[in-house]
């Protein structure tokens, strides 16, 4: 699994000797995005599970998360933001407001917009479940230095930025 | 996106200060998993659409891509390294094998395991979206140096490693 391989993955296409490597040369575990497949698989199901407990869904978490630190948000950019559909993320926040955990209202300026934000009960069953949210964080990185932690972030937020279709 | 949180992320909880950071603290932005599952939609969502030109399914082409380096597998094995359900699975090797690019067989010594192998139509047809996969890696690392990648890969591995439930 931690094989190494000594050749370089990343190439210059553009350069005199432009050449793909095979799969086969650089191998599956040297594929970041198999691994990251893999590992967030994973994560998700891990995490689904545990917060299971406490009668929490993986959209209904992903929901507070953002609206626990963001004033308010549209449907449109909770979807995009807890990668899930936007017909599921309608559900989720139908489900949301019966708890009495946010608020939906139309926008002043744009009645066809509607505005989520989220009440004090919601911010306190976000509280409620963070405690399981970061201690997986913990158990993922075990053993991983802080600092190579950071370095890693730094990556992810370069990778979002190259690949992501929407400018949030 | 990418403002820097100077505080710790990863805190030694059993320490005598130990105290987990809210999630106000640390921001979505520094919660890998949160970067990790946005990353990961965008890279199946964009891949998918450009491997539907050549027919070809998110599925079939992980199948094809382990098949192409192991020398047989188990459709469970399969099931987990391509990240996918076993019915699903299952399903897509029906049509890989339709197709030609696959062959099961009953193992001589377990006759209820069945071993998968990849034909020379398989692994042909494997290397005609290759390119399609690797282009999509540069693109997704591109301005990162080949040595930050390693080390990405190296934090990958070790999450695998804390997180991983099945042994392969």
């Amino acid at each position: 699994m931690t094989e190494r391989f000594s050749g370089t993955v990343l190439r210059d296409l553009d350069g005199p000797d432009a050449k793909r490597p095979t799969m086969g040369e650089i191998g599956l575990n040297q594929f970041a995005p198999y691994l990251m497949n893999r590992i967030m698989a994973r994560w998700n199901a891990n995490l689904a599970d545990e917060i299971k407990a406490q009668d929490m869904t993986t959209a209904k978490m992903r929901a507070l998360a953002i609206l626990a630190i963001t004033p308010s948000v549209t449907i449109n950019e909770l979807s995009v933001f807890a990668v899930t559909e936007q017909s599921t993320m309608s559900r989720t926040l139908d489900s949301l407001e019966e708890q009495g955990y946010i608020r939906r209202q139309p926008r002043a300026d744009d009645m066809r917009v509607r505005d989520v934000t989220i009440t004090e009960a919601g911010r306190a069953a976000f509280e409620k479940i963070w405690p399981t949210m970061y201690d997986s964080l913990l158990k993922m990185f075990h053993g991983i230095e802080e600092e190579d932690y950071k370095a890693f972030i730094d990556v992810l937020h370069r990778i979002l930025h190259n690949i992501r279709k929407h400018d949030i």
